[in-house]
């Protein structure tokens, strides 16, 4: 008799929140209560309108300012949850894991703390809560998305499953998705942008490696996708991967983007546009960056148009259990159209989402348990690689020829 | 005897304002009282601090805002000035011209009104004026700046001495300046941006022919800079000349724009911020072309660093004297760094404000006048062609092979 508060009510919430009610509707317990709550608690009620009409599910729904951490003290006290599922802005991680120390209740998000005014994405801000939350005798479980999250846990199986050793891991993020504008974000254009926009870092031979942002490219030829041009990026699954699994001795990010896309971002960050530090704009300050994104776009109303393929994977080289050098690929394929049919949200969202729901899943079954702050390649991968193929989001392994030739 | 009252504390009233030094310094008396007000009366103390460094000219300055009518009575009435010269914004014009038939005071500007949720470059506005100003005895001389202005006095010059009838005339606006930065505009960015990516229009055998914003494309040499991409498009002096030289066939204006200047705009365009409809950002109505103007670099800032030249003209086939079809080529060629090194303004700003200054000292010496509201097309050319060869912009009349052959 699991109870859940969810905080977010963007497209990964409702994503992660319509799988839940699938489960419940499916006669499962884990997820017997569901709460959602947001600052807009009109979003909280759309998604509970969408979730009772697909699935039958009455969902609660509250409204939340979750940079207030006594008002997120005071809904978790209210509600009572079993844990808190943070889908809202990475900005808020810190305030809400504050409000589960204090309440005593688990805590997971899908992506790292990030402090507004700089483009810094780094675990530390989360990992020193370790302690505290081991005192509490509560779990906190860190990036349960898809990257990080699932990309992790791909990691984390090929470890279990393939090789003794991994020597050098590569993440391939691959939207093959047209939606058909001049130029929108797939998710949160604050986020994405901010991401984008970072210089690229990679782990190799025990160090970190910086380089400007957009300037490494590779071509890749994606099942279900097709060819594709992808950039060497940081992205936060590297920090705690090089922790995880000290042995690898290179992990890199790359993640495709189009020629449209990158010049648009480019003339934006010329003309100042992703600036995050405030212009004084009639005598008040504005952060160009969040501006930008009031004139783009909202994500979620792309999922209607949205047509094509996502293809999100590991690529990992070491040695094998029979002692030779081995190379394997493992990755999953997502419809842009398919995931919005099911849950009104296209793929960015949906392969977010389901992890996040699978991440809870897990937590409330006691599948997955500890105390303290986790990330994911630390739990065993078996349960959340089954769930992933139950419930949306199915993958394959493959052996390639060699390691990669860049 | 002469005392101005400028309004308008950007790069064309800095030019005007230390012109008009210029003459009270080398003795003449046209400009014996010079007064600048604007919004921000530190931009007026600025220029009046460079005029007094460079001529010795102690000009007047004072804060007003040119929306509010009473407030610009108010100033007129206190100054007691022989001619309001408006260099604020074309918002501004009709605003200014109330204030003037108020206090009986000549009125002239460089650019004609343009409402501001709307970017409608018509001069039927400011035409609905002349009875009033007829009626109370005074002159408004619209749009002494270069286009328009110098370039509707080219016009002009060419049908007083070369042609007795004109059937096309084009005018070819060239900026071969490059200022350093990946974007930004010569002028005001907000006044620039509403011009640009508005629709094409031209004059051709009695109508109007609309095309789509930077549709139509040639290639030209211009003396001085080089060959440039030039563009077809809406100019307000299109309307007064096939107004006042009625027997123009066809009439077209035509500037330059390089590739990088022109992916960004489409982005800009793309994304949403050359939108001039207010967008709701933090519960406040900001309208993105304003909020892009606050983050790209201030025109003025560019005067420094820009190099190359300036090239505008008109080019118009009719009928010569005797008889014969001739086609001339009109034009000025204008140095950025020299008109930098000059008065601390780039040559987009010179171009402007040095016509400006010629009409004001026309007008101020009697050279010009009428009661009404009058276009430069109506003025007798020859006194203004004399004085921009004595005030730093030279003109050149070559005859051309024959008519443009696009």
């Amino acid at each position: 008799m699991g109870k859940i508060l969810v905080i977010g009510a963007g497209g990964v919430g409702s994503v992660a929140v319509h799988k839940m009610a699938q489960l419940q509707a499916a006669g499962r317990d884990t997820f017997a209560h569901i709460v959602l709550a947001s600052r807009t608690v009109a979003k909280c009620e759309a998604i509970a309108q969408s979730v009772k009409e697909r699935t039958g599910v009455t969902i609660e729904t509250h409204a939340l300012d979750a940079d207030d951490v006594p008002a997120t003290v005071a809904l978790i006290n209210q509600v009572a949850p079993d844990l808190v599922c943070n889908l809202a802005l990475p900005y808020q991680d810190l305030a809400i894991m504050d409000a589960c120390l204090e309440t005593g209740v688990h805590y997971m998000d899908t992506a790292n703390y990030e402090p507004r005014d700089e483009a810094k994405f780094e675990y530390h801000w989360q990992w020193a809560y370790h302690d505290r939350f081991k005192e509490a005798g509560i779990m906190a479980l860190l990036g349960s998305g898809f990257d990080p999250g699932v990309t992790s846990v791909f990691a984390a199986y090929l470890k279990k499953h393939y090789l003794d050793r991994i020597d050098t891991l590569d993440i391939l993020d691959c939207n093959g998705g047209d939606h058909g504008q001049h130029f929108a974000t797939n998710f949160n254009p604050e986020i994405n942008i901010r991401e984008v926009t970072a210089p690229a870092r990679h782990w190799e031979n025990g160090e970190w490696v910086e380089t400007p942002a957009l300037s490494h490219k590779q071509t890749f030829d994606f099942e279900g996708v097709g060819e594709k041009n992808m950039y060497l990026m940081y992205h936060e699954e590297i920090e705690s991967l090089k922790t995880h699994i000290p042995e690898i001795q290179r992990i890199r990010f790359w993640m495709t983007f189009g020629d449209a896309y990158l010049t648009h971002l480019e003339v934006l960050q010329n003309v100042g546009m992703t600036r995050i530090d405030p212009v004084i704009y009639e005598g008040k300050e504005i952060i160009p960056l969040q501006f930008l994104k009031a004139v783009l776009p909202e994500p979620a109303s792309l999922g209607e148009t949205t047509k094509g393929k996502t293809n999100i994977g590991d690529i990992a080289t070491g040695i094998a259990k029979d002692g030779s050098e081995k190379t394997y690929y493992i990755n999953n394929i997502c419809d842009h159209e398919a995931a919005y049919a099911e849950t009104g949200n296209q793929a960015v969202s949906y392969t977010t989402g389901v992890p996040a729901m699978i991440g809870a899943a897990l937590i409330l079954d006691g599948v997955w348990s500890g105390e303290g702050v986790f990330n994911m390649e630390q739990m065993d991968p078996d349960p959340f690689m089954e769930m992933l193929n139950q419930h949306g989001l199915p993958w394959q392994v493959k052996e390639l020829d060699g390691p990669l030739d860049f």
